[in-house]
Order: structure tokens, then C-alpha cells, then sequence
């Protein structure tokens, strides 16, 4: 596998695919830059998942975030567009994306979108005490 | 863009409208006066929003903010009304501000509304483990 | 208006009452004494309702609070007193009061009451990911 | 009252029967001895619970915790085994009892227990953003 | 009971089944070996499962997660399978496994899977105030 | 010993005297009058003093602590009382008093005086690394 | 005294001369201008001095500190000047300052700055351990 | 070696006698009496020293820590005792023990006391930035 | 000023010359490129320095972080190589850079320097209590 | 280089031999075997030092890490001969290691070791307000 930024997304089969079972990823390294004024923006990234037949290889997924270091991107689209491609990777049962953006001009800015496959059930959730 | 408060609130098109994603934006630097005492009083908001057509923008957002450094504004009152001009400017499908005011007497006052577009049924959260 | 202890409970009207918004207040300096042994006893309040028609006014409610200064008070009776009389003030939709008092005897006892209007309905929670 | 240890949990009347409030009480001092090893065992414990006619007398709590001092218990048992008799002696609505034990070869052990009175029903719980 | 890594999950009998309680086990020295490159790995487990008629004995828990030391292991496999060793020795009525594992190459990766028995109604949560 | 407030501090002789060792107690329970206004006052004390030949007996010193529930005090000037008190009690070879006061009109005071037995000589501190 | 914003720093006597103590003043509501664009700053101050024959008024210190609410100020600049106001006021033995301002630009600046009698000397610091 | 709580303290060959290194030991479950009123009394100690020729043994010091459990015991005075039997059996170069107690009357209390060896002359400690 | 980054440092007038007070900025948004593998690298500068008669102009010191964002740079060189070109821009009086680099190879790297004038005595520092 | 645990120190020269400055690694992940029992224990690693003509590579010093995995180590003598191996393989003017080990009986156990070149003289650390 290179070590080159990119776009590819590679995945490995789900281990489980008889469990719905949670995977997160926190990526506290995305860097891109502002489309208005060209400056590097920074954000840290919260990846939850419950996958189907395919999991995201996780030095991949860090190659991919790599890619967007010399792009220009918005915040409320950038945390979609990312969303688009894992889905696209790996038709998880449910996925949802958290972008924590750093401070500019004194606010604070998340962004958090989610991907829910049609047929999909999410199983009621236990409460322990 | 003016570097002057203004009431006027600027907006961008939603990239993602096919989606409800949040967008959640801290600001910690409100001012505004007491109107029994003229005194400065100060308080951290954070607004939380599920976006239909229109997006706030940040640094139109920002001089808004700025906009109440000299008016005298009741807690209960003004979070109800920045709620109602966010309202207004963006008709979110959900909306929700938080004010969380510093202690004034000993006590720490918080008021948090919220705005909900008629038509709009709220997802079903998914409560990963 | 005083600066005297009193068990009055001044009022203001809710700038908004067409929406069911909240209103939280932390209240770090309450003590009373024990029946029992006479000795100060400490606590800090918190106090949360959904205003009708009437809020509490804060500088009343702390002037009420110091008047439990000189009385004696069990801690399960007063949580549920302040309730009541803050509820006769403001009729409120709802309210709760949580009274966590300070270690007595190296247990750490708290108290949480809560008041609902009969007519009124908690509106669904939006639970924004 | 003795300063004894001692298994009897005196109680007093319920001030505010009409109403599910909730009374919490922690306790970082419990500590029996390991059936197996003979060896100390240390917890902290958390009482919570919805009083019917009776409440917990907290000084009586203490002896009762103390009385446990020299008993070999073992985790699941010992806080089933409190629960039960605070059950007994408060008839509570609802209680529920969470020991947090020390470490024991590297593991984190707590156990957490509840007891529903049959005709008693939960109150709706009120969410407030 | 030896003091050698084993596979073996010994077990006791559940001394209050006729309650549905938690129990929760924390563990934080869990490592295996990367099954790509060979090197060690570390995460934090945490165990949460409600008993049906037989608990995990502290001991031997520890035993089995000192015998992955040596195997090599991907994320999502042994969480998955861990769960599936404990579900069969205690078939409890709920198990929930949660692995945190250290960072590699800037991510930071977690994997929650759960258990539940068929005929199992996971009881109403209480939610005090 | 009585359970009213007192300004008497009770001694006990010190255990150890050959050693310069150092004994801390917080005090998180203080509370006053403003001499301006008659409102409550509230601070949390640090006193930490190496002994002579007198300690400072806790209950004891907690009742003293007591006596100023209803005094009008200054920030600057109850603190080099209480501290002049405790010295003429105790004769201590050093003697440190911390008050940190809760937040008034918006300021955060604390206010620190030691006193130091002319005969004594500090020993120089071994700092481990 | 007024409840104006004002330059003029009241104090009064000083208690206890004969001791070397100190007092601290946590201020967390300062703002000013920034003199290029004229946006507003915010800072946390904090104060510490050790009094010789004045000590400084609380209230005045704030309307002091309100006093820069419209004024255009340098980061650098206006912490000098403050200590400056202040020595000038009290003539104080020993006082630091220090400005925590919020972030600009992604850069987080604070600047602290002192003033000495030349007649004092700072007493050897007493480290207990 | 015993598994019985015992007063013997067992020591082993300090490895590394030519270096002056720092050895520290935290020992969260202290308890003993209080002789007074009987009652339990709970404590966290640190041990740090520096060791000439012996090292004190983790198992035993754990048994001599238990040995306390049915003992009467001052805060002041078990401080300094522990301290002079750990000296005694290891003669080390420097020894410090804290005694940190929980909260009783609302006062939190510890005890720091320290040996050092006639001859020993402790290292210029190097302050890296 | 241009938006580009940029390796040119601009200054402006120390405004207090008379004293030795500090400035600290702290600057969470390094990154530059790890010379072995070409990967993104991550890292949080700490500057503090005693101004002579420039002070670093922060707009500046923001163009020249990014400079390094498509730049090869080790650890250990790049944190000297900044604390140089800050001290040939600046000509503090004293300076130090911290830099604390994000995990590499589960390994948390740091990297402190500094530069003092040779004439330059630093002050005695007021450790107040 | 390999990917195989491994003694061997690998070393590179100091970019920058005429300062005095510090470099600090964090390492999570030491585990070997206790040499009583055979089972694993786990410490945090801390490595402080000024280079003299030779600084640690950090995959090196990984690997050094993990090659003691399967060896048995006390606590005391395993800190000290890390600290001789780092020392004999870079030379540095001042070395400290600091191992923070897991829990074991109940007891927390750390253990800190220094080297100091004998010719060296470390600098009068400069302490900023
Ligand atoms: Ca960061
Ligand atoms: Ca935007
Ligand atoms: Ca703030
Ligand atoms: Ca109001
Ligand atoms: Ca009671
Ligand atoms: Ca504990
Ligand atoms: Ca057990
Ligand atoms: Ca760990
Ligand atoms: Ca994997
Ligand atoms: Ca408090
Ligand atoms: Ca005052
Ligand atoms: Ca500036
Ligand atoms: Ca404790
Ligand atoms: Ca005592
Ligand atoms: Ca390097
Ligand atoms: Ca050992």
C-alpha cells in the first residue's frame, strides 16, 4: 500500500457480519484549507460505524484524510462529502461522521451528519446501570 | 463584509439539504448590558441546527453577536430573541440556543429555547454503545 | 428592594410564554442549620422550570435563600419546601430542585423533587447527535 | 442512637409523600473482607432511591455500613445482599444500589442492583435541554 | 487455579438470579501482537452483562486475557470473538464488550459488540433525576 | 466539649515534636458577613502549620470556625485575624492561612498570611523528582 | 460610590501592615478594542499583590476594569498600563499581573508583567511539603 | 510469606546503590480507628524514598499497612509512626509519608512528615524546561 | 501584510522597554512534513520570551508557522531552527519554544529550547503563596 | 531497520550540540514479566534528556522497548538499567526515566532515576511569571 495521500478507500471483510456491532475511529489530524482566504483550517474527526460486509482498512483511511490537505473545502461540506465516500466504500448498516473545526473569528464550529442504509433497523438500545 | 456590528444576518446555501446534519457552533464572547444597572454582563452561547435551504455564516454571525455590546437586554428576552432572528434569517428545520450567563448576586443563570419547523418530524436518534 | 433576608418571592412576567423554554439556576450558597445538632449544614441548589406565565426575579431568590440562614432544616423537608414555595410563586409548567448537600458524617446525601403543571405535556426532546 | 456497628437501619417518616422525588447517597467508605483471602476489600457505594413512607436514617446507614467491617463478602453477593435490606426496612418505590470496588489483580469490578416496588410505576422522565 | 495464560473461563454460580442486575468489569492491561506487522498492541476492555446462572470468576478472566499475549489479533476479530468465549462459558442474559485501543498511525480505534439472550426482555430503564 | 460556636481554640500536645512535619486542613464551610452590606459571606480556608508543642484540636477548631457565622468580617482582615488566633493558640514554628472567597460582583478573591516563629529555621526543602 | 464605568481606583487601609500577605484578584470579564480593526478583545486578569499602606477597593476595581469596555488597547500595551494605574493607586510592596486574552487568529497570547518596591525584599518562600 | 496482617516489614537489596533514584509508593486503603469514638477512619498514604541499601517489599508493606485495621490511632501520631518503622527497617537515605484522611466534621486533614539521614546531602535537583 | 505564508517575520516596538515582563503565545496549528516518509507530522508550539525592543507581530508569526506546512523537518532541528529565526527577528531578552509533537509509533515526543542575551540577568522570581 | 524487538540503540547526531536543550518521550507501552510470578506488568515510561553529541531514534527506542516483553524484571532494577543502556548508547549531559507502573496488591509503585555527565553544570533554570 502506497504512502502517498489518495482518494481509494480500501476495506476488509467484516469479521461479524452477524452482529451489529460498533467500530469508532477518532482522527484528530484533518487539516484542509479555507476556500475563501487559502489559510489551513483544522478539525478532528469522529468516525462511528456498524458495517455491513466491509470494514475501512484503517491505514487507508488515514491516507484518504491525508488527501484533503491541499484542497480547499467548507465546513458543512466537507463533513458531508467525507460521509459520501466512506458510505460509498463500505454500505455500512449506519454511519455518522463528527468534525470538531478549530476556533476562527472566536467561534467554535461541529458539524455532524449521518448515513442510515434503507432497510436497516437500529436494534433498541440496552441502558445498563 | 462590513467590520461593523450589525443586526444583519448574512447566509449560504445548504450543501447537503437531502440530509438532517447538525452544525453546532460555540461562541464565548457575548456582551450585552444589565438593564436595571447599565452594567456589562456576559455570557457563553451555543447554537445547535438542523439547516433547510439556508446556513448562517460565521463571520456575519460573529458581527450579530457583536451587535448587542451596547444594548440593554434582559437574560430570558434576549436568548428567546437571537433565537428569533436566527430563526428567521435561516428557517431551519430545528433550531436550539443556549445562553449560559456568568454569576451575577452568587447565582449562575442559563436559559436555553429552542424553534421547530411545523412540518419536520425529528429522526429517530441512533444511540451507538 | 430589601437587602434583608425575606421569604418573599418576587416575580417578573415570561418575555415569552408562547414557548416552552428552560430556565436553570445554580445556587452555591445555601446553608441552614440541623435540627438536630444545631450546627450549620451546606448545600448548593440548582433550580430548572419551564416558565408560564411568571419568573422567578434573582435577586428575590437569593434573598429567599438566605433566609433559611437561622432555621433549622432536615434535608429530604426543605428540598421539597423551596420547591413548593417557588412553585406558588411562579406557577410554572414544570420545575425541578436538586439540593446537593455537603459530606455529614462521610456520606454525601443529595435531593431531587420535581413539580409538573397537571395540564401540561413535556414536549418530545430533539436529541441532536 | 449506639456508635456501634450494628445490621438494624433505623428509618423516619417520609416528609413529602405525594411526591417521586429521589434521594442519593453516597458512601466511600465501605469495606468487608475477601471470603477467599481473608484480606480487605474496599468500595465506594451509591444509594439512590424513591421513598414510599420511610426514609434511611443516615447516621443509622453508617453503622450499618461499618457493621461489615469484619465480613467476608463476596462482590455480587454483598450488594445484592444491602439492597435487600435497605428494601426491607424503607419499602421504597424504587432503589437502586452501585458499589464500586477497588482493584483487584488489575480489574475494575462494580455491580450495580435495583428493586421496583410491583404496583409502582416510573414516572415519564422530564428532559430538559 | 494455576497462574499460567489459559483459554479455560472459570465460572460460579450467579447468587441473586432472580434479579436483573450489572455487572461491570474494567480491563485495562489487555495486549496482543499486530497479526500484519507483528508488534504489540494494548487496549482497555470493559465487560458489562447482566448474569443468568453463572458469573466469570475475576481470576480466570484475568488468565484469559493474559493468553492473547502472544496471538496475533485484528481489532474487530478479537473483540468480537472475546465476546463470543465469555457468551458461552456464563450465557448470560446480556454481555456487552467494549475494546479502546491505543493509538496506531494518528487513529485512534474502538469496537463495541453486544450479546443478547433470545428470550431476554431487558427491563424498563429507571432514570432518576 | 460543647456543640455551640466558640472562640476558644482547644489544643492537644504534639506527638512528635523533634520533627519539623507539616499538617493541612481544609476547610471548605466558612461563611461570614459582609460588613457593608450584611449579606453572607462564603470561603473555603487552608491552614497547613508545622507544630511546636501544641496542635490544633479539630472539633475544636471547627467551632471556632462557627463563631463567625454572624459576624460582619473583611476579606483581608478576618484572614489575618483567624490567622493571629491560631498562632496564639498553637505557638506553632510556622503557620500558613489561605482564604478563597466566592466570586462577589463579578471578582474572585483569596487572600494568603503565614506566620513564622522568629527562633525558626525552615529546613530546605528535598524535592524528589 | 457610582456605578459608572471610571478611571479612579479608591482603596482603603491596609489591616494588617506588619505582615508580607497577599491578596488575589481574579477578574474574568475584562474587554477592550482591538486598535487595528475595532473588534472587541476579551482577557481573564489576575491580580496579585502584596499591600504595603493601601489596599484596593473592590467595586472600584471593576469600574475600573469597565472602563476599557470602548477603548482601542495592544495586548502588551494595556497590561502594562493597568499595572501601571494600579501601582500608582496603592504603592504597593510587590504586584504582578497577568492577561490571559481569548484566542486571535489561532494563536493564544497572554502577557504578564511586575512591579517591585525597590525597598523590599521578597521574603524566602517557606515550601511545605 | 503471610498472608495475615503483621507489623514485620520485609526488605530486599537496593539494586542500584550508587545512584541516589526516588522510589514511590501510593497506598489508596489505609483504615484504622479512631480512638476516640472507635469509629473507622480512612486514609491515602504516599511513601517516596530514596534507598541506601535496602528497598522495602511491596507484599509486606501491604500486610503492615493492614495490620492498622484494628487499631486507635491519632492522624498526627500514626503518621509519624509509620514513618519511624519504615526508617527503621530500611534505614534509607530520605523518606517522605503523606497521610491524606477523608473528611470528618467537615474538615479534610493530612499529615506530611519526613526523614533524612545525618550524612545524607540531597542532590541539586536539575529543572529541565 | 500579505496571506501567504511566509518566512519574513515582522516586529513592532517593545511599549514598556523598562520592564522584564513576558509574553507567552501558545500555537495549537503546526504541521509540516516528516523528512523520512513524507507524512504530515503535528505539533503544539509554546513561545514565552522577555522582550528587549521588538515584539513579534502575531498576524506575522501566524504566516511564518504555516511556512512549514510542504517542509521536511526532524523534531529535535525544526524547534532550534524556529527558536532561531525568532531570536534573530526579535532579540528577546530571554526566549524558550516548546514544542510537543502528536503520537508517532505510540511514542509522545517534546522538544524545549532556549536563547538568553549574554547580558541579561534574569530577575529573581516573587514566589508568592 | 528491523521490526523485530531488539537492544540495539540506534543513535543520530545531535542537530544542534551548542544548546542545552531537552527532549522528552512519553512511552505508554512497556509491559514485561514480574520475575516472582511470571505474569505481565505494565508502566509508563518518561525519558527526559539534554543530547550531548548523540540523540535516541525513536523507532530504536521502540523496539528497545518492546524486546523486554518476555523477560523478567523488578521494578526498581528494571528502571535503572534502562536508564544505563539509554545512557551508554547516547552520552547525553543529563538523563532522566521516570516508570510509572500498573497497580499491583493494591498498590501504586513509581520509580524515577537520574545520570548527570560529571563535567556538566546545569543551567540556572529561568522561571517566567
Ligand atoms: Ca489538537
Ligand atoms: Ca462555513
Ligand atoms: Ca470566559
Ligand atoms: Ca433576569
Ligand atoms: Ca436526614
Ligand atoms: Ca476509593
Ligand atoms: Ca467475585
Ligand atoms: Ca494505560
Ligand atoms: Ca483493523
Ligand atoms: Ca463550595
Ligand atoms: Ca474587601
Ligand atoms: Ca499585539
Ligand atoms: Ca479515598
Ligand atoms: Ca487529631
Ligand atoms: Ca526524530
Ligand atoms: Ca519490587
Amino acid at each position: 500500500m502506497s504512502t502517498q495521500p489518495s482518494r481509494v478507500l480500501e476495506t476488509f471483510p467484516n469479521p461479524q457480519p452477524e452482529r451489529d456491532y460498533c467500530i469508532r475511529i477518532r482522527i484528530p489530524e484533518f487539516t484542509c484549507l479555507c476556500p475563501k482566504t487559502g489559510q489551513p483550517d483544522f478539525a478532528e474527526l469522529t468516525l462511528e460505524y456498524v458495517p455491513e460486509e466491509r470494514c475501512v482498512e484503517l491505514k487507508s483511511l488515514k491516507l484518504y484524510t491525508w488527501s484533503f490537505r491541499d484542497e480547499g473545502a467548507f465546513h458543512e461540506a466537507v463533513t458531508n462529502q467525507i460521509l459520501d465516500d466512506l458510505v460509498a466504500a463500505t454500505q455500512p448498516r449506519f454511519m455518522r461522521l463528527t468534525a470538531v473545526f478549530n476556533v476562527r473569528g472566536g467561534l467554535y464550529t461541529s458539524v455532524v451528519a449521518e448515513h442510515r442504509a434503507p432497510a436497516w433497523q437500529a436494534p433498541q438500545p440496552v441502558q445498563l446501570p
